[in-house]
């Protein structure tokens, strides 16, 4: 019946900079992460600058990450070999004077890495030289403005975690009385751009979420400016603003762990007319439980998606953006070239 | 060494009706189960009557299970979609006046579902037209007889299960003393008759079975009437008589959930010299224990079926209706004709 | 860069004896064991001796493990066939006279099993009539000596146990202070030999070795002799002498379960100055813990070339025997010709 079971929306994205971690979480010791199913080890090197290596030593192949950091480089806890921050073997114990040490053959493969804003990024393709930078956030440290971050593990891909971040219709729904109430009282119009390296949403004439979010947003109502983006290679992107007072920005970026786990480094930066710290105690736990509540449908869909063999997806003029941040992932993923800007509109009950 | 190695002896029936669920297991709420491999949601109209449909939302592929039952629809838990009986959709929360709700691709697929003596019954094949109605369970509401239900779930193909059920060798020697005692003092013969969609077993001059069972069936011993037989699609019965007074009919329901996991759904209806209430607190707990004794055999094998790759079965003429029952499957698998009714007798100590 | 990832380095060896269990683990109950993937039950028949089946019952494909031993003969536990220790059908329970039994579809696979110094050995090939004897440990009941064992079970290929075992230059990194220390201050030579199915490797001028273990053995220090080798199926030993009263002998029989499983049968046979009494409570710990430091990282590795598909191992001088040992394996595997001995010279600093 219908369209035939398509395989997941999954893919591999190169030449592109992903979160690896908060830098906090890489103190001393080297720390594993997967990228795109690739297990990468991360470490600092003596100036303290995040360095990371294929998670393999040459040698005999044990994970890097069960070793130690020596000077700032990086030696397996099998025979000791040491590794610094590109990869290059600069010790075997037990060579006699003369060996051969620093072999391309004994080289762990680098993967370009930097640390900017709290995060550190790693970029997917390993000895590359990196065209771009790593993406900053608007407004991280304006005056006025306050920023929280968190992090999530959800078991879904890339693609799902980002439409569900950028889906209006279910936050009524599945968040019902969070954010927004599921009675459609509104009808508004959205104005739908597709662009060469990003997609964005903008919903015009949309009144005020009426949920106890939406309240603490704009406790006096009024026409808020609402618009989602994706913007390459996987940031989700979600900004209100409430006349000149009110300013809430929401950007994910999502972590590509392996097909079907995704970790989500959310940062919130927001300027509103209550204090930061009048605000916080009430917006992190609703944060927080609209999170579980969509880890809990995305892994499901996971689920659905592998017991049925792939995906049978059917989308109405209200899927805005899901089938923009694809199109994109896909050029990303093969190099093609994106297309000439779009745009469309369509309405929808609020 | 002998036979090679052959595959599970594994079907999928099209066209057939399962028992999905005991009636009263299906509540006010969507209940997800399982069928030849295919997730299924079951839910009650608004007239109560039962409906299946695949459990998958074509929106988002969400299974549906996770809703709710809503004026009779299934709501899904993501986006609110809500269905039909017959899967089709009905609302689409958010949409504006005139859009496209209903739509074929819209629709969820639906199984014909129906209740009758105190079970919800699929039907294996969607959107088809059954042909016949589920299996009545003779002598169910007739004056004099009780009748015990017991539901159970097995790690083995449907086929080894009705094979293990209507196997009569195993039941001295793997449950001694509880049903037949492992002394075999009787030679018996045994009347295999093969029709288009059953099979059977008739055991000529047969003793009452010497362990408690037999002892509770007919405290006066005698000549017992023995059948044991398998009906399509997967329905093993066995039928004793003692005389007018003792009838013990055991009919077990397989429905095969996966390939190597079927839920056994066992009627026992019987009339015998003794009141129920008093043979009940007796025969409960000893067919329990039989059954037990079974599921841990039964999930070896298909163990030691998955470790060795396939089967590789030997035969004796003990082995009077396994062969039968596979034949019956594989016949009602692929459509194939029966061939002519036939019949041959075999020699058995018991 | 550098090499391709290449296949695990897994064998099967045919016509190969590998112990099976420690004499004392076979009792009178049947035991399961995994020989290179291949399910077995062993048993003792009535002469005590012990035998070694497919662990599959010809006729419904049950564990024989899961049944009982009576009479020296196994009975399966579901139908109640029983076999003897060629593996023959010794009784089908319910065949009246004259029924077939002992056909040789009716017959359990047997593989050649005895029981020798203190454990059961198979061979891996079954129904062949073995060419040769189990190895036999030297100097295990020899006047002067004493004896200890011990049982491990590692995530990791025969290859990878073996070459662990055999491999110098870790254990002054892994086990460090333990067995040898870190401080690299001796330049020693190593003599590596190959012969038709074992290898050897003879360190040449070893202080010894710095750690407790070596201060056990050598209270008065001094220079070693000090021997690797490798014996095919899979023996690894490792042999201390020093002078005329110290002797240290680990001969450590590796039977492979399955491919990434290694069953590790320790026997440690040595004569000390001190007393043995005084040694063991010593040496038993020392010896667990570089056998548990061994086993994490075996592990680790074991799961990496999982993850990456595959090896990709660099070598150098310092691993001597690795290599040797792989084309033993492979040898031995295919049946392929071994080469003409050959022997090389490795310096390495201790």
């Amino acid at each position: 019946m219908a369209a035939p079971v398509t395989p997941p929306s999954v893919v591999k994205l190169p030449d592109a900079w992903f979160v690896a971690c908060a830098s906090k979480a890489l103190k001393r010791q080297p720390l594993a992460i997967t990228l795109q199913g690739t297990p990468l080890v991360l470490f600092r090197a003596a100036d303290g600058a995040p360095a990371a290596l294929l998670d393999r030593c040459p040698h005999r192949n044990i994970p890097l990450s069960m070793g130690k950091v020596v000077d700032g480089q990086l030696e397996c806890g099998y025979h000791g070999w040491c590794f610094d921050a590109l990869g290059q073997c600069r010790k075997v114990p037990g060579l006699v004077e003369g060996g051969a040490v620093g072999l391309k053959s004994q080289a762990a493969e680098a993967y370009p890495a930097l640390e900017q804003e709290g995060f550190v990024w790693v970029y997917s393709t390993p000895g590359a030289a990196p065209a771009s930078a790593p993406y900053r956030f608007p407004h991280l440290d304006e005056a006025g403005y306050s920023t929280v971050r968190h992090e999530f593990l959800v078991d879904a891909t890339v693609h799902a975690v980002v439409e569900n971040a950028l889906d209006v219709p279910h936050t009524a729904f599945l968040h019902g009385g969070l954010f927004r109430t599921p009675e459609k009282k509104n009808e508004i119009e959205v104005v739908v751009r597709r662009f060469a390296t990003h997609a964005e949403a903008e919903y015009l004439g949309e009144p005020r979420p009426s949920g106890i979010a939406g309240r603490l947003l704009a406790p006096g109502g009024g026409v808020v400016q609402h618009f989602d983006r994706f913007l390459l290679p996987s940031i989700a992107q979600v900004e209100y603003r409430l006349g000149p007072k009110s300013h809430l920005l929401t950007t994910s970026l999502m972590t590509p762990v392996s097909d079907f786990v995704t970790r989500v480094f959310a940062v919130v930066t927001f300027r509103l007319p209550l204090p930061a710290w009048l605000v916080k105690p009430f917006l992190t736990p609703i944060g927080l439980r609209i999170f579980a509540q969509d880890a809990v449908v995305l892994k499901a869909q996971t689920e659905a998606i592998g017991r049925f063999g792939g995906e049978r997806f059917t989308s109405t003029e209200l899927d805005v953006l899901g089938h923009e941040v694809w199109r994109l992932l896909k050029q990303a993923s093969t190099g093609e070239a994106a297309g000439e800007p779009q745009e469309h509109r369509v309405k929808m009950r609020t």
